[in-house]
């Protein structure tokens, strides 16, 4: 009972989500109505708002699911804050299989064209870095002063990002899945050899 | 003549932007119109579109002024990117007399509460670390694949963008100009000393 109650609580959520993405597409983010989202995903209003309290929402709840900081906070006994995040995107990138290109694109699409969800998108990675700031502060044994923490957290931050958008376009230029997360794999280790070396060394002038 | 000429358009620049701050600061940056600046600034509206090109570069065009890239890509010969960016800041934290702490107070304070601003910088701030990757990928003698250039880039760019926020953060909890000068020094060398080094080994654990 629980189980088929959890099932169709997660099938009228992608419905909704579903149903606000193609009407995002169609028309811009801001010209459409929650209400039009209900009616044409089939549920009252106050459903929707149970499950996507903010039109925001609709967008944005799928770009805050990865969570650096709880990455590192979860990390093993002796494992260090870097080698937690690297093995992190490394099994990411061994196994992309729940990205969908074609959703992935449109909802990049959806979100660039609306100034309101690009200032989400910021709010939330503003938030997550200062997140992630306070998981590399608390590490016992290490004395981080705060800003050598912001400066690692930003530098962290930045790059995952850069990782992101490098796996995002090639997606977008047609790049089939298997071979994107295969050179994802590359990438994650060339940005936290990065990370953890510096690179001063590497300009000659 | 052309002296007299110039003074007196920096003069009227000045006003526009001074009225359009006044204005956004009292009611907000979307509540404003165009006209209601023009005319507290007594000129035309044609005149402040010859200054202004849009109602976001009124706020903008001085977030924009601080050109990472440039920096770069003017270096003295023998100078590494890195050098070149360090003494850049480490002059600027030596004399940051431009800076009018109130003013700056209020200018973040418009940003934040607008959506289309803050969608504004995040698109500068973009274009910046696209332009710092590209002088980074131009560097002679250096071969430097396109995802290092943009991944050395971004943590540049983050870096920067820390020191700013920590800069602000102490001018906006009351620290003198001179004092937060000084701080921002040896937070200058902390940051730059961190990406020519990385910190791999900071963490023992």
């Amino acid at each position: 009972m629980t189980g088929l109650r959890e099932r169709k609580k997660r099938q009228t959520r992608q419905a909704i989500a579903e149903a606000a993405m193609r009407l995002f597409a169609e028309r811009g983010f801001e010209a459409v109505t929650v209400n039009e989202i209900a009616a044409a995903a089939g549920v009252a209003k106050v459903t929707l708002f149970t499950y996507f309290p903010t039109k925001e929402s609709l967008v944005l709840s799928s770009v805050a699911d990865d969570d650096v900081a709880k990455v590192v906070a979860g990390r093993r006994p002796g494992q260090s804050p870097l080698d937690a995040l690297r093995r992190h995107y490394r099994a990411f990138a061994a196994d992309p299989g729940d990205v969908e290109p074609e959703a992935l694109i449109t909802m990049m699409r959806i979100i660039v064209e609306s100034p309101t969800l690009v200032a989400g998108v910021n709010g939330i990675q503003y938030s997550e870095r200062l997140a992630l700031t306070q998981a590399l502060t608390g590490i016992d044994d290490c004395r981080i002063d705060d800003l050598t923490a912001s400066l690692m957290a930003a530098q962290i931050s930045a790059a995952v990002l850069t990782l992101k958008e490098t796996f995002f376009n090639r997606l977008a230029s047609g790049t089939p899945l298997p071979e994107a997360g295969r050179r994802l794999t590359e990438d994650v280790d060339l940005a936290f050899d990065l990370l953890e070396r510096g690179f001063g060394d590497r300009f000659t002038r």
